[in-house]
């Protein structure tokens, strides 16, 4: 995900008593880049997976998008723990036979 | 993705000239955890899609797990650009039909 860094002209007040005296604060958002793919297959360029979905057994699986499931691609439920840790909000993709 | 944080022990010597007179570093990696998804539907808990793979219309679909398509959940090939500024190795789920 991306982290963000505010960045507050020197001279301006964010917030507080004073701001209504000064100047609106002018704000510089960084957005930092980081990866989100933390374990899965590090040593391949690109982690691609395929599915061939007439030879989906289930009426229903669920594949990973959050990158921490110990059954990737599929689903493990991993993104619960995630989503509680970060505030994330990702879930998994459900593909259906019908 | 969970970004790594390494504390030295006070005392010791982290590589350099140095090293080889002082013991080896004891190295305490943090992981902290952190959203990979920055903007999609960020309204909601959860963001899960569903695919009824019956009706598929294209002999290859691909589908978003770095959540920064724009065409959410579908791959547009943001994955490339997001891998190129971190160094991550994401791509998409394909759905083929044979």
């Amino acid at each position: 995900m991306a982290s963000t860094t505010s960045i507050i002209q020197p001279g301006f007040s964010c917030g507080g008593a004073l701001s209504s005296f000064t100047a609106k604060p002018r704000r510089v958002v960084m957005v930092r880049a980081q990866a989100i793919n933390p374990d899965i297959k590090k040593d391949e360029a690109k982690v691609v997976d395929s599915v061939l979905v007439t030879e989906l057994s289930k009426p229903l699986t669920a594949y990973c998008r959050c990158w921490r499931s110990g059954t990737f691609p599929l689903c493990d439920g991993s993104h619960v723990k995630h989503n509680k840790e970060t505030g994330d909000n990702v879930g998994p993709l459900l593909l259906k036979k019908q």
